[in-house]
């Protein structure tokens, strides 16, 4: 039996463990797992593309427990009233085979992902920083500004989206979790003044959500939405003047913010920084950049976090995923089936036509 | 929500079906999916090798429809009493990324394989074929017989084991099933006489399980054991003197019996047979060979007739297996987080050692 959670269950772990200490949690599993980067099959992601959008898998392993999801982007969903990326996926052991987590991954890639911003401001932001420039209400904003002010203590926002109802929502969502918000007219009034600038819109396009312009010296970027081929948010001439981290050049050259830039451009991967071997923000008036764009090995971790918190609260559902014979030799004894029809041999159902 | 089919619920289903009409229907569905062979994507099988063995994503498309099926093989896994092989897969719509069926793919793969050999069989086995060796008894066997059995009237087995437990197991689970078995003490002894012989041995080497000296002219021969580089089960003469086929060349070369022959040795692909393209049979003398690897596409088939008949008959369960929040940009709102705790910002949790 392998253990199946479902988002009332995610949910369920993420209430009773409490908001603070899951998401410092989440952030120790991510820091633990970029520590030994070295550790994980890092492959390329498979992608079946069509007109209307991608289908993914995004395998990993560390040689002990093999991650993989399954995960869309459909642009056009939100017209039929669905979401654009809805995902799930499975742990399983290296040593035998056998899967042991199935996991709803739409919420789990939200936490995964504003915890893995969490962990690179918490090298590259300047320490003192409390003001977070959030551009972009989408379904993600929430678990940037919740993960920001439980682990860093950012309780001032200044937030920006297009769309009205985009700042009800998340002034709702946010009501009862000790932040200030400060709503914005632009993304370049939410720049302003903040020590963090997030930005995660949904536009699928070369966009700038974010130019030079509009970045003081010393902030720290955390680019969290341009993230396939043809989607940006930076405009390139800040990208130029900022130092940049990524999760892993290959991946983010190709899906991040620096796809506008010269493939040779000098960036720092995150577990560099994180294990000493590459300096982080190097002043306090350095730019930094957080080019995130999301990666198998931060699954791996949410899930590893998921199934534990499951084991040690009972919370999730066994799930027969795969058959259990009582001999691994007779599979066909689960079958069952009833004594066979009186069907005549037919040899008519032949098809002999060469 | 998605329908999830357990090991109970293939059961179920295929009892409720009937054997045959089961059995006839995987084999129709598996022979429309191969005479669209180029609907689909063949992409390589993604594959995560360790020292116990090895764990699999393979996944297809026709463009309408996503498949993909998680499966593992570690040989070791029978001596803790596990099966070396389990599996499970799921279905998606290509238009919405949306996942509508997981299910237990252990049985599932075994039930294809059979009907695929079933499907081979048809067109490349002597019409008059009543008489089916069965060389290797374990966790494949029944289904290949009563695959056979039921969709071609292949009513007597000669059947062979190293293991007189796996005689008795086949025999058991044999014993309604309208099949007249003689147990016979070596593979050379079974296959005398055979009108088809079928090669489902477990060993992972290059062995020798049939060797020219014991085919008879005009047999068809479905190998099935022969499925990873390393592993074959027929002489390199048979082959030599038989002709091949294979479900799709390029995989087949690197895992199939055909690993021992010369890359450009001539054989052609199934469904060019289906589809009239290539012959098939070419004389009542010929011997004939499947060498049958597992396909994708086959994954695809089956899950896509389970889903169907679970439609038809409400057997199966719904899954919350993603998210679904009813605005799909408030996602956080699932979350339902009580209070945030009162945690002063710390800004000594920031990392700023650079």
């Amino acid at each position: 039996m392998a253990t199946f959670l479902s988002e009332r269950e995610i949910a369920r772990l993420f209430e009773r463990t409490g908001a603070r200490p899951f998401w410092s949690r989440l952030v120790d599993y991510l820091a633990r797992d970029f520590a030994r980067w070295a550790a994980f099959d890092k492959s390329p992601r498979f992608a079946s593309h069509s007109p209307g959008g991608v289908i993914e898998l995004m395998p990993t392993s560390d040689g002990e427990t093999f991650a993989f999801k399954y995960v869309n982007g459909h642009p056009g969903n939100t017209r039929l009233g669905l979401q654009t990326v809805v995902a799930f996926g499975a742990l399983a052991d290296v040593r035998t085979g056998y899967p042991f987590l199935l996991s709803e991954m739409t919420i789990a890639t939200a936490l995964r992902t504003a915890a893995t911003s969490v962990l690179a401001a918490r090298r590259l932001a300047r320490p003192e920083s409390r003001t977070m420039a959030l551009i972009g209400l989408g379904a993600q904003a929430e678990f940037q500004a919740d993960a920001f002010r439980r682990v860093l203590g950012v309780d001032r926002l200044r937030v920006f989206d297009v769309d009205p109802g985009a700042h009800e929502k998340f002034e709702r969502n946010m009501a009862s979790r000790e932040v200030t918000i400060t709503h914005c007219e632009s993304a370049r009034e939410a720049a302003c003044g903040a020590d963090i600038v997030t930005t995660i819109t949904a536009d699928k396009k070369r966009a700038t959500i974010l130019d030079e312009t509009m970045i003081a010296p010393g902030t720290h970027i955390n680019a969290v939405g341009g993230d396939c081929p043809g989607k940006t948010e930076l405009s390139r001439a800040l990208l130029l003047r900022s130092d940049i981290f990524v999760e892993y050049a290959p991946q983010t050259r190709l899906e991040g913010e620096i796809q506008q830039l010269d493939p040779a451009h000098p960036v720092a991967e995150l577990h560099d920084v994180l294990s000493g071997r590459r300096p982080g923000r190097v002043s306090a008036d350095a730019v930094t950049v957080f080019d995130s764009v999301g990666f198998a090995v931060e699954d791996f971790s949410v899930l590893r976090l998921l199934y534990d918190l499951a084991q040690e609260t009972g919370v999730g559902t066994d799930i027969a995923l795969t058959a259990s014979p009582a001999d691994p030799k007779n599979l066909f004894a689960l079958l069952r089936a009833g004594p066979a029809t009186a069907d005549a041999p037919e040899s008519e159902a032949f098809d002999f036509s060469n």
